[in-house]
């Protein structure tokens, strides 16, 4: 028989088919990536920095100017942002309808000149330096106070949504909290007023201890397979120590997640052939009053099945893999000491 | 500017790209259906009754013995079901976690014998006896205490999760109310507690006198572009009169359900070369008190643009066709008299 599994903190049921749970091999068939264009007229790539809007913010070489080549990590607002980053909120009413001006930002970070490599393969450092390129782009836009989220997040691959092939990821600054952001503080709210605990130090401390759903440890960061996960090889990092901002990192904790980060990634992408997949860094809202309330965390989603009718009619999904499944598969991965590096 | 709406009744974002709208040939590139399988040991085609489990509703001539052929509708339960309809609830804990067995049921709607046929194309007569067929298992399965909403659904074309050609419809009942049901409830609610009127009915009433997102009219039915809608090209079927229960329609009301259904699935696949789509009818939850609280309504979603990391982590659509410029597109569509009978 299904079981269905809720999530301690959006309350959401996911329907799990336990008894025939899809195998790596099984999503063989779905996951070829096509590449879409190559190095030629890429807006990413050296030397075409004209290409993009004037850079934001760039890890460079002393001597280089910007816009220009010699850099190794490049942030550029979007050229066809979602979001303008000028104007008013300019709320207003259309009859019994609400609207608002799209004021917001939306920046592409550029993860490096290499236009054939991905987050996964490249060096630990360079994965840091996109990470700290994330923190500093956070902490500037959150002093913008029409901005009320700041989400990073990156698609890998066609089918999860990237248009252009040069790795990157993306951020998306909004004037309001997300529904799903609010829907986890509400239920975490409502866990800590229950339990006086943190839900997330809670699902911490039970996967560590059950142990079958974990992918990989370190000192700072714990990745598993969440328990109600809505997809298959669902992956979270979630750090050991309870903090709301991924902005109050320590220096040790950015290169660990920056290890754990990569590790997983590699781990994904070797059992499931370069699946597409999105990834979201769900940190806490910009005016949150006591970032205590929040336990920052880093979601991976492999895009292996479609959500069809049934999960956009009632937002439960069905995940054809079970957690402690795809934990196992994830662990059977072997790397080599130089892979991780 | 972009321009940010909310929607009334969930009270959710959608960031609509109002500069750009993307028209119906920008998306031709994404919307070849690819055609899977085909008639040859398809389990829904007459003469292959038997590869199927038992029917469980179908309307066939009076010679014609179940689980023959002489049909032209025809229920089975679905023979790897998300949800199983053997066995009791059990809900019980695992640690922090909450887990209840996949109770529930399954169903596959046959809508016709002809394999090579659609739901567009089929005569009114026989759309009109899917949602017969439609009513009369909600009915059944309405009287299960186990079950507390069945959700009619729709995958049409490999995109929107359709994994076998032949038309049909599926239902899956849950043994909860699901969370995006309960969401749109309490949206529906709390309009009632501030405004004493049905938010439907003002939405009803809003889009009638400002036309501009109108797809088509009848004496009993309004299809529209949402304010808000998610999704390029979003089509909601909504009934004139309020009620809760699509079960509760009259049979002159059923004629024009088919007529509307069949018109706005022409207009959208002729204006859109036959795009992927999911449909879902939104009817009261199984055990709501009062029924006159809900006004039911079909949503129609085209899949002509991939949810990517920003609305996985955060919820917000970004719609690139603003519903005004879809609806003048498929108010444009030219359709014979011989197409909508």
């Amino acid at each position: 028989m299904p079981e269905l599994r809720k999530d301690p903190v959006t309350r959401e049921w996911v329907i799990m088919a336990t008894e025939r749970g899809r195998r790596p091999c099984d999503f063989l068939h779905q996951v070829a990536t096509t590449r879409r264009g190559g190095k030629e007229g890429c807006p990413f790539c050296p030397g075409n920095e004209h290409m993009t809007p004037p850079e934001v913010l760039a890890f460079r070489g002393p001597d280089s100017p910007p816009n220009g080549q010699g850099w190794w990590v490049r942030v550029v607002p979007n050229k066809y942002p979602a979001l303008a980053v000028e104007g008013n909120l300019g709320k207003t009413g259309r009859g019994m309808y609400d609207i608002m001006n799209g004021v917001g930002a939306h920046e592409v970070i550029i993860e490096s000149p290499d236009h054939e490599t991905s987050l996964a393969t490249l060096p630990v450092k360079q994965v840091e330096d996109v990470l700290w390129a994330y923190r500093a782009r956070y902490l500037d836009l959150k002093q913008d106070p029409r901005l009320k989220y700041i989400l990073f997040f990156r698609n890998h691959g066609q089918v999860a949504g990237a248009s252009l092939e040069h790795p990157h990821s993306q951020l998306i600054a909004t004037p309001m909290v997300p529904a799903d952001i609010s829907d986890e503080l509400e239920g975490a709210e409502l866990y800590e007023q229950y339990h006086d605990r943190c839900v997330y130090c809670d699902i911490l401390r039970q996967e560590l201890s059950e142990e079958e759903r974990v992918v990989a440890e370190s000192a700072h960061f714990l990745a598993f397979e969440p328990f109600a996960s809505k997809y298959p090889f669902e992956t979270w990092i979630l750090p050991k120590r309870h903090h709301g901002s991924s902005a109050g990192v320590t220096s040790e904790e950015q290169t660990a997640l920056a290890e754990m980060l990569k590790e997983v990634l590699l781990r994904v992408g070797t059992c499931l052939n370069d699946p597409p997949y999105n990834y979201s860094l769900h940190t806490a809202p910009c005016d949150i009053r006591d970032e205590h309330r929040w336990h920052w965390h880093l979601e991976i989603m492999p895009r292996l099945t479609i959500a069809a009718g049934f999960e956009m009619g009632t937002g439960i999904y069905i995940n054809v893999t079970p957690p402690e499944q795809a934990a196992a598969h994830l662990r059977e991965v072997k790397l080599e000491v130089e892979q991780l590096a």
